[in-house]
This record gives structure tokens, C-alpha cells and sequence, in this order.
């Protein structure tokens, strides 16, 4: 091309160079030139952990590298909730619940009379916690069935555009996490491709997915209600039924991928919470060639929120496993993009 | 880029630049400039179908078009059976399934007095019109289990590798629509993703849709097997249980295409069989937009095979809701790649 010492390039060259990089044959041919010297991750704090990140990107987009990966096998998978974007105090999509509930019982009273809605409607945590996971489940499946595929989404842009986090005061889309978004921006650059696998529902997540994180709703994997076709005025529709057809936590996320993306992933992203990302690192790790397995521990109280594990299961998998631990507190500079909070 | 009127290319400059018409972005500063005069689709015959095609390609590729289609949202969904290759006298993954019960029987003699096992090794044909799907489905579940995803999509490119069509004597990937692999090829290089969403077993098809199709594992929609995670000597895997998660035809379609992708598909391609593409084919049509529905018709007794649907509904509803018509006899110019036929 005639252009490797054509430096000042001119702006609109500069963005077609950038936009070339995404594409895994131009990136193999760059990768053998002299890198940038610009830092692809900036709110990521120089040390071991980083250093980790930037040499695997680096040795599996190398061809000379005896760990290269071939293009077509670059898949990066990342949970969502408390690894890419806030869960505490509740993850988003329970706030959503909650605003669908009172909305329903606008509309029907009686609904505020009857469990598990009074208890939603009320904040009465503890029915909550003595009435166990099929009480929120029966919340998840009222407030997120019995519409079209396009309302539904709709509904969940239109919430979060207003919501806003009851103790950051933020919208969520605001509360994603600026070292991934980084993250999942150099990895697409360096020929990955980057999918959500999360236990969220998969509709929630496709209506904000790509405008937060880059990522097309094709490559967000997530729980996922039964489905049915209509026709409303002699047109195809497929509607949301109330019924779970999928949990995409745990050993449902290896299932998940195998069933959507057909292949090991090269890297994962998961946090320390329930150990819902443990399967899933572990189906990466055990993939043949190269993986790379990042699970976030929520210890920066000051910044985000300090949790842990009752168990320890995820900090006891890595050990195992050679998953590697981010620390928030001390492997990002910042946590928050807009703020630098 | 200063290289508009640098005719002739260096080979390795031609190759780059055929390499960045696959990238939307690129395409659609391309698609300003005086399109190249090469025919993208020399096997489909001139004529009001393919000029319906190109035209239909353009319009939604081109930014100053009122039908111009954002990259995001070109999505291309394609059968696969009879769409792209041939189904008759019976589809290539019936030809697996009895090889697989041929090994089966022989490491388990006691399989072959067996029915449905037996008629299936005997060529009893009237037992499985007799039995119906029921027994169908059986040798379909005993030959697709049983094993992790590995094994399998290894065993399927074993059979693929050496099996031969019984009438027409080649490789069932030879067997493949050289006019649909032009059309897929084109798409993409429009900048338009490009999906099998057929009735085969997913697996199966992922086992060779990349090198024949040039489609990715992740952009195979198909039937499905529950799936269970094992651990084998401390890895994880995926494994195939005897039991159906999901139909891929008929109503199938629109739900396998939302829960894999997200959005309706700008354009459709299926054929004349069963039926099973008409949901498809309304679920593209009832997209805010425009789209393209084709339907292959198998008239072509002479390089292929000839046969229509008793009840003539994928016809009827060509006719209902404007799906194009694509008659193979008067449509293509030559069916198959390597021999001309």
C-alpha cells in the first residue's frame, strides 16, 4: 500500500486504517510491522495482571508465535452483569422487574394484592428471601412474557432510558465498566470476536448490547423464555411466552456457546459473585492451543462494591484452573468511563 | 486511497482490495463509485429473475436509495437442503444416518433385528412409510448421540470425506448449487451476513458450511439435540443426549432465526419441497423494510431432479405474499461448479 512511512496521515486515512484493523487478514499483516506505541489499555493499571492481557492478545494474533490462533477461532465470551457493567445492588434487569410490576398493577389492582407482586411492589425483601428463586422467577416470566419480540425490546429501551441506579444515581447504561470497554474494543481490533454469555434474559440484553459494548445482538447469549409465532393483521410475529427455555448460568453457559458460537472460547471474562462463570471458563480451558481466563473480584468498596462469595468457589476454580484474578481495586485505574471515577 | 484509475493491480494489491469489499464500511464508500463491470452471478440465467436480484442487492447496498438497508441490518438466511445442495432422493444426512447404523449393528448385532434399525439396513422402505416420522426420528436421535460435540462433527467430516452420492456419484459437497454459491458469495461481499437456517442437525451442517459454503459454525441455525456438560479425565465437555431440543422447519424458522440472531432477515432463500420455508420466507416479509423472498422451484428433471410438493402451498404463497420464483430449468444457467452440468 505504499504507506508504512506516511506519517502525519490525514484524518479520514487515519479512520480507514483504524476500521481496516478490525478485520483479522489486515491485523495479521500489521501484527508483523511495528506495533503503536499508543497503551490499547489505558484504565488497566501497569503490572503482572495487564502485562498478562496484552502479551496472550499479542502471541495469539502473532503468526510466528507457536501460540497463534487462526482468525476464525479468535471467540472472546464476557457475563454481563458484574463483569462488563454493575450488578450490586441488584443486577439492572431486576429493576426493570420491578418498574414492569408496578406498571402491570396500574393496569390490574388485584395484581398488587397476590405474591410474589405485593412483596415486589412493597420492597419486602425478606418474602423474597423465604420464598426462594421461583418466586423471582415467577416475577421474571410475568414481566417478561407476553408480548411480541419487538415490543419487548422496545419496552426495555424505553426503561432504560429513564431508570437510573438507585445508589450511584446513573443511568445504567452509564455504569459499564471503562477497562473492559476498552478490552472488548482492542480484542474486536486485533481480529476477536466478542459475544456476550450471560444469565440475564437474551432480549434484555440484545436492546442496549450494541450500542454499550459494540456487540450485534447475533453474539449475546443469555436465558431465554419459549417462544411461539402468531400472526397479529397478517403479519409473522414471535411472541414471548411464559415459560423458561433456557437458564443460561452455570453449566448452561457452556451449553449456551457450544449451541450459538459452535466453538471452545479462546478467552473469557466472568466475576466472583455466584460461580456462574466457573463452566465456562473451564469449557475454555479446555479447548486444544491457547485460552485465557479473567475473572473480576469485587474489592473496591471505595469506587464500586466490595462482595464476595460465600463459598469461594470462583477464587478456589481459579487456583485449580490458572483462571486469573482482577483485583478492581488495584488492576483499574478507573472503574467508571464518564466520571474516571 | 489515490488508486481509482491505477489499473493494472499488482496481484497482492488485488487481493487486499477483493479482501476490504467484504467490510460494510468499505463497501458502501465502494458502492459510490462505478461498480466493476464483472457479472457477480454468471450462472443465473439474464433475465427478469436475476435482474430482480442485482437490482434488489443494489438498491439495499446503496446509501442515495430509498430502500438502502443499514449494514447492521442485512441479514441473509438460506435453507440448506434443496436450497443450496441437493435433497433427492433423499438429503445427504439420511446417507450418514444409515452408515452410522451399518456401524452401529456391527459392534451390536443384536441392533439389526431391531426395528426401526432393521428396515433401515434392509433398504425396507415401505416399513418407514408405514411407521412414519416417529421411527424417523428415532434413527436420527440413536446415530446424532451419544457423544460430545468433537466426536461428532469429526465423525460427520469422516463420512463426508469419503461418501458419495448414490445417483449422481460425486462427493456430497460437490453436490452443491453453483449459482447459490455465487449469490452467497456476492452477499457478502454487499456487506450482507449470511445464515443457513435449515432442518438438518446443526452440527452436521456446521461440520462443513465454512469450507463449502464459506458460512461459519456460529451462522448455522438448525435442529438441535438436548445437550448435557460431562467432565472426561478433568475436561469439560458437551455432550449429545438422545432426546430433541428443536425442530428447525416450518414455525421453527422464525424462532430459531430470532433466538439466533436477533432480527428478521432482509433476504430469504428456500425451495419448493415441503413447506418449510414458507414461515421463513413471511417472517423476512414482515420485516419494517424492504426484503427478498426466493424460492427455488425443482424443475430441472435433466441436470437435477424434478419434484413438487403434493399441495402446492410454497407456490400458493409465492403467489400470496410475493416470493420470487426461481426456476431451476430456466433460471440457471449451469447447476453444479466443477462439471458445467
Amino acid at each position: 500500500m505504499g504507506r508504512k512511512h506516511s506519517n502525519p496521515l490525514a484524518p479520514d486515512r487515519r479512520r480507514f486504517i483504524a476500521g481496516m484493523a478490525a478485520l483479522p487478514f489486515v491485523q495479521t499483516a500489521f501484527s508483523q510491522q511495528p506495533q503503536p506505541s499508543a497503551d490499547p489499555l489505558p484504565s488497566w493499571t501497569v503490572g503482572a495482571l495487564k502485562q498478562t492481557i496484552v502479551d496472550f492478545v499479542q502471541r495469539t494474533t502473532n503468526p510466528r508465535s507457536s501460540d497463534f490462533v487462526a482468525p476464525a477461532e479468535r471467540i472472546a465470551t464476557f457475563d454481563n452483569d458484574g463483569t462488563l457493567w454493575v450488578e450490586k445492588p441488584l443486577p439492572s434487569e431486576v429493576y426493570f422487574m420491578l418498574a414492569k410490576v408496578k406498571d402491570l398493577a396500574a393496569r390490574d389492582p388485584a395484581l398488587a394484592q397476590r405474591q410474589p407482586y405485593k412483596a415486589a411492589l412493597e420492597g419486602d425483601s425478606a418474602y423474597f428471601h423465604e420464598a426462594g428463586p421461583k418466586a423471582i422467577l415467577e416475577l421474571f416470566v410475568r414481566t417478561h412474557s407476553g408480548m411480541s419480540q419487538e415490543d419487548f425490546r422496545a419496552e426495555v429501551q424505553r426503561f432504560l432510558a429513564t431508570a437510573r441506579h438507585p445508589k450511584l444515581d446513573r443511568p445504567f447504561t452509564a455504569l459499564v465498566y471503562q477497562p473492559m470497554i476498552e478490552l472488548l474494543g482492542w480484542l474486536r481490533a486485533s481480529g476477536y470476536e466478542t459475544w456476550i454469555c450471560s444469565g440475564g434474559d437474551t432480549d434484555f440484553m440484545r436492546a442496549f448490547a450494541r450500542k454499550v459494548y459494540g456487540v450485534a445482538p447475533e453474539r449475546v447469549i443469555g436465558s431465554e423464555l419459549k417462544r411461539e409465532v402468531r400472526r397479529e393483521k397478517g403479519r409473522l410475529l414471535v411472541w414471548r411466552l411464559p415459560g423458561i427455555e433456557a437458564v443460561n448460568d452455570k453449566e448452561g453457559k457452556p451449553i449456551g456457546i457450544d449451541a450459538r458460537i459452535g466453538r471452545r472460547p479462546v478467552l473469557v471474562g466472568g466475576n466472583v459473585m455466584s460461580g456462574g462463570d466457573i463452566a465456562m471458563m473451564e469449557y475454555s480451558k479446555g479447548r486444544d492451543g491457547p485460552s485465557l481466563q479473567l475473572l473480576i473480584n469485587h474489592d473496591d468498596e471505595e469506587r464500586e462494591f466490595a462482595y464476595a462469595e460465600k463459598d469461594g468457589a470462583s477464587l478456589d476454580a481459579a487456583r485449580t484452573h490458572g483462571f486469573k484474578v482482577v483485583s478492581m481495586r488495584n488492576d483499574w485505574q478507573r472503574v467508571f468511563g464518564e466520571t474516571g471515577r
